[in-house]
C-alpha cells in the first residue's frame, strides 16, 4: 500500500507552486536515443497505478530550474528519470534497467545501483523534509536536496531483467540534514543496502539553475 | 608522468593472454546514440598520449567475457568506457562528462561521480593485484574485480564542461580483498573523495560470463 502525502496535518493556509512543468506520463514510450531498446517506463507506471492515492512521484514536485538531474530530473531526457513514492513509513522507486547497464552479462552496473539508492535517496529527503514541516510538496518554498555522502554496500549480484526495487527509511531529519537508509532488491532479494547523507541544495547551485 | 606496468619485476615465465579484443582507440569518434553531443573520448586519448609508456588501459586487458561494464567495459558501446592508467604509485583516469550528466545546470551528477570513482577502483584493484603478483596485466589468469561496497564523500558541487581527474591510492591488498581511496578534481580542485572495496569477481559472475 502506497502511503499519504501529509497534506492532511498541514496547519496553516500554503501557498501552492506554479505547476511544475510536464509529468513522466506525459513522456513518450519511444525513446529516440536508444532504437529497439524498450524504456524503462513501464515499471514506473505500474507502480503509480497501484498509488491510488498519488499519481504524482516525489520528483514531479521539484522546481523546473533543478529537474534536470541525470538520475531523477523528469526534465533530462537522457537520464533515468527515477520516480518515488511514500509507502507507508518507507519510500519506494521501482526501475527497470536497460539491456546494457550491465556490470557483467546477467547483471546489474553497480554504478546504476548507487545512483538509483542516490536519487531516492535525496527524493525521499525532501519528502521527509516537507513532511518534517507538515506541508504538502507543491507549497513555497520548495526544498531540494543533494548529496553530501553516498554508502552502497554490495551484498550479492543484482540480476538483470527484472524491475528493481529501492526502499528507503528516514533515519534523520536535523537542520539541513537528513539520513536516510535504503535497500536495494530484485525478484524480492536485497542484494544491496545503502545510506545517503543529504542535504539542502547549496544556495551556489540553486541561484546557477535559476540563472540557466 | 605515467608510471610503469611492473612486467620487467615478472619472476617467472608467464603465459600470455590471447588479444582482449579491440582497443579503445578503434572506437569511432562519432557517437551514434547520441547525434550531435561529442562522445567523451578525447580527454582519454589525451591521456593515453601523454603516457608514452604505455596506451593501453587497465580496461584493456580485461577478458572479453567481462568487458561489458556500463562504467569501464571496452565492449559496451552505450557505456562510459573509462580508462586508467598508472602514475607512480597512483592510478589516474581522466573523463569528460556529457552536456546531460547533470546534477543541476552547470554541475556534474553525483551518480557519475560515484561511477567513475567505482569502476576506477575496481580497474585499479585490478592492476594493484597484478602488481602484487608481479606480474604484467596480459598473463594468465585474468585478475578482475568487484564492489563490494563503494563510499563517496562530495566536498563541493562539480563543474560541469571540463575534465575530470580521478586519482587512487591502493590502501590495502589482502587475500582476494583490495582497498581503493580516491579524489576526484575538476580544474584542480577535488570535488569529491572515495573509498572502493573491491574484491575478485565471484566464480557465480566469471561462469555466467563465459557461457553468454
Amino acid at each position: 500500500m502506497c502511503g499519504v502525502l501529509r497534506a492532511s496535518t498541514t496547519r496553516e493556509p500554503v501557498r501552492r507552486l506554479r505547476p511544475r512543468g510536464p509529468l513522466l506520463t506525459a513522456i513518450p514510450r519511444e525513446d529516440t536515443l536508444f532504437p529497439g531498446v524498450p524504456a524503462a517506463l513501464p515499471a514506473r507506471d505500474r507502480h503509480a497505478k497501484e498509488c491510488a492515492v498519488s499519481d504524482r512521484a516525489f520528483q514531479d514536485y521539484y522546481p523546473d530550474d533543478v529537474a534536470h538531474c541525470y538520475g531523477c530530473g523528469r526534465l533530462n531526457e537522457h537520464g533515468h528519470r527515477i520516480r518515488s513514492f511514500w509507502d507507508g513509513e518507507e519510500t519506494v522507486c521501482r526501475f527497470e534497467p536497460r539491456p546494457f547497464h550491465t556490470a557483467s552479462p546477467g547483471f546489474v552496473y553497480g554504478g546504476l545501483i548507487a545512483s538509483l539508492i542516490d536519487c531516492h535517496g535525496t527524493g525521499t529527503a525532501a519528502a521527509a523534509a516537507y513532511r518534517a514541516e507538515q506541508r504538502a510538496m507543491d507549497t513555497e518554498p520548495p526544498l531540494r536536496y543533494v548529496t553530501a555522502s553516498l554508502h552502497v554496500d554490495y551484498l550479492k549480484p543484482t540480476p538483470l531483467g527484472v524491475v528493481l526495487e529501492v526502499r528507503a527509511r528516514i533515519r534523520e531529519v536535523k537542520g539541513r540534514k537528513v539520513v536516510v537508509t535504503a535497500t536495494l532488491a530484485a525478484d524480492g532479494q536485497v542484494t544491496a543496502r545503502g545510506e545517503v547523507v543529504a542535504v539542502r541544495m547549496p544556495e551556489e547551485m540553486m541561484q546557477r539553475a535559476r540563472a540557466e
